[in-house]
């Protein structure tokens, strides 16, 4: 495909952020993607709004034209909706107007505002994300994801400590974002032990309620910077009881394919990757599906030291959902503005030398959903 | 802009359709607009979502996988939302993703299941058209169209009974229509005595809450049939307090201007056009922004008779969202639909002879968003 520069990025601090709104939030990242980008605001010929939950947890829903009326812009917009996914599928229909010519620059803001809502309230909002079977049958994401880790463990062995790997791994590269909710360490140990959620998920190996927002300006008439050159997004069955296999997310695997074929690189040319850790296995199955290790030797991969800071391709360099934080509509447009700030060199202490090449894959539900990117310098 | 065709079309009886789900109508018009489209399904490679309320009302989000998962497909997957103007907006999109050549067929469905919701659950969820500081002065959607009706009466003179005129065209034009919610003639006097709701828009004045869906199958490499010439989205301040003027939905004029240099045609050039009649002075707004009328002018324009069937350019012959109803994310592809069948000639009873070049105008909100669209043979 044609490529799409990343003119602008801005990202609010991720966290529980009780003093400000979804709006201040968004406003706060579209600046300063807009400023990033040293442009004019009345350049911006069309804004996609990326959000989940808002609607559910606060009334609010036309959130195009609540941020494009933050921003005094008359121009186009949109708010684009796939669960979790719904930042990457932002992202790709942003770049799909851009490269229709009807567009020159668009701005793409991912936010949600999670930790105004109760508990009970959160987790009705979030299993929308789910088949409604699946809601009858009392499943929460939780309980979903440990469905996928038990038929991973039975199939190939991963042992409960290759799931806990991935939450160390993760916190110990959001130790180095000063952006991230969690910013410390965690111990193996503190993982095994942590509450079990949902065998054999503990606490710590599921991504935390964040608020926050990432906005970034693609355009179509950047020349030089960081390109967006792969974009694909795939579907699997929503209803897991309904799919062919559960050690696999087929979505990324098609999504994958397609992008790789679009951006004319291969699996092992992949400098760094953000991928979607909104559960320990979750991070397994991305390894494997996008062809970073063969199928079921996910765990042992990711043991091995392959995706650490320094290892040959560092995964989650931002902390990931996990530690970085997973404001859902947000995390599609953050895992892009990491890759970018890598891609320019500037990710300060957790830069990964000679990045020039990376992928973002961000899965909605169970992945029913996924998107793929891949960006190139 | 390159012409895209509308290959398919499908849409089910607009109604209070207890029986079905919103998936069930969703799967129902996607069905038919494939078969019209005499495709096989398995050419779809983009499923685009239109939908504002079901997440509020039932609590599933991730429509865009739900939908292509009951159509066994793993294309690309997406839900739209931009309010009422959520139909346009996938419209929108899906020609987009289509003009940038990444697809070649994407199936664009509306659907939207209200009656389900108790009436104060629905009023809370369409609120979340407006902006938050409407909500918080309680005003609800006909109080807010009720002060665009106010001012314009001040301003030009435009009275009650041309208001009520709007609700009995298209109630006129609705008896021909198999699909319409109400297919039934009503009065001047009936409209005039209805309750009030919102002084001075009455219960006659308002669209209903109806259940339904509508489908189009859109493609980039047909070479003869109906075309979309025009597509442009424009954003107004969502709050009509911000608003410079209350007498005019200025992303009409914006949205309006960009899809007709598109098209290379002028308003003079339209033999018909839906028009989004939340409200009946919504349909005033629209002809005198969309420059069928002077400013000022649309009440008489209106009860002039230009705009019934048998008229100029007759105005929302599919009986508009007054009579043919409002399922909110269906309302947008309907009208769509509505233009093509009668660009077709296959409008039946309601065939507006000679009629080959058309126009949609889809409303969010109170004007907040707005897509038009240009259709010709």
């Amino acid at each position: 495909m044609t490529k799409i520069a990343v003119a602008g990025v801005g990202l609010t601090k991720f966290g529980e952020m009780w003093d400000k709104s979804l709006l201040d939030l968004a406003f706060e990242a579209s600046k300063e993607a807009i400023k990033d980008a040293k442009m004019n605001k009345n350049k911006i010929d069309a804004v996609f709004v990326s959000n989940m939950l808002i609607g559910k947890i606060a009334g609010q829903d036309h959130l195009g034209a609540v941020i494009a009326s933050s921003l005094d812009l008359n121009c186009a917009s949109f708010k684009v909706e796939g669960a979790c996914a719904s930042g990457g599928l932002a992202i790709h229909l942003a770049i799909q107007s851009l490269l229709a010519g009807t567009y020159k620059n668009a701005l793409v803001v991912g936010a949600e505002k999670m930790t105004d809502a109760s508990t009970s309230q959160i987790t009705w909002a979030l299993m929308g994300a789910s088949s409604s079977q699946e809601r009858k049958a009392g499943l929460t994401f939780p309980a979903l994801y440990a469905l996928l880790a038990q038929a991973h463990m039975q199939k190939y062995g991963t042992t409960r400590e290759q799931l806990a790997q991935v939450a160390v791994k993760n916190h110990s590269h959001a130790t180095l974002n000063p952006k991230a909710h969690y910013p410390f360490e965690i111990t193996l140990e503190q993982v095994l032990k942590s509450n079990s959620i949902s065998y054999p998920l503990g606490l710590l190996d599921c991504s935390p309620i964040t608020d926050g927002a990432a906005a970034v300006v693609l355009s179509a008439t950047e020349s030089s910077g960081i390109f967006i050159s792969g974009s694909a997004v795939a579907t699997d069955n929503i209803d897991l009881a309904q799919r062919d296999s559960l050690t696999e997310l087929k979505a990324t695997k098609l999504a994958a394919k397609i992008a790789f074929d679009q951006a004319g690189v291969e699996i092992d040319d992949i400098k760094i990757a953000e991928v979607h850790d909104c559960f320990t296995i979750a991070e397994i199955l991305a390894m494997e599906d996008l062809g970073f290790c063969p199928k079921g030797e996910g765990g042992k991969f990711i043991a091995g030291g392959s995706t650490q800071l320094g290892g040959r391709c560092p995964v989650n360099t931002s902390g990931g959902l996990k530690a970085c934080g997973h404001p859902v509509g947000a995390t599609g447009v953050k895992q892009i503005i990491e890759i970018t700030q890598q891609l320019r060199q500037s990710a300060a202490l957790r830069q990964v030398r000679g990045a020039n090449l990376g992928l973002t894959q961000n899965v909605g539900g169970t992945g029913a959903t996924v998107a793929i990117h891949i960006l190139q310098t």
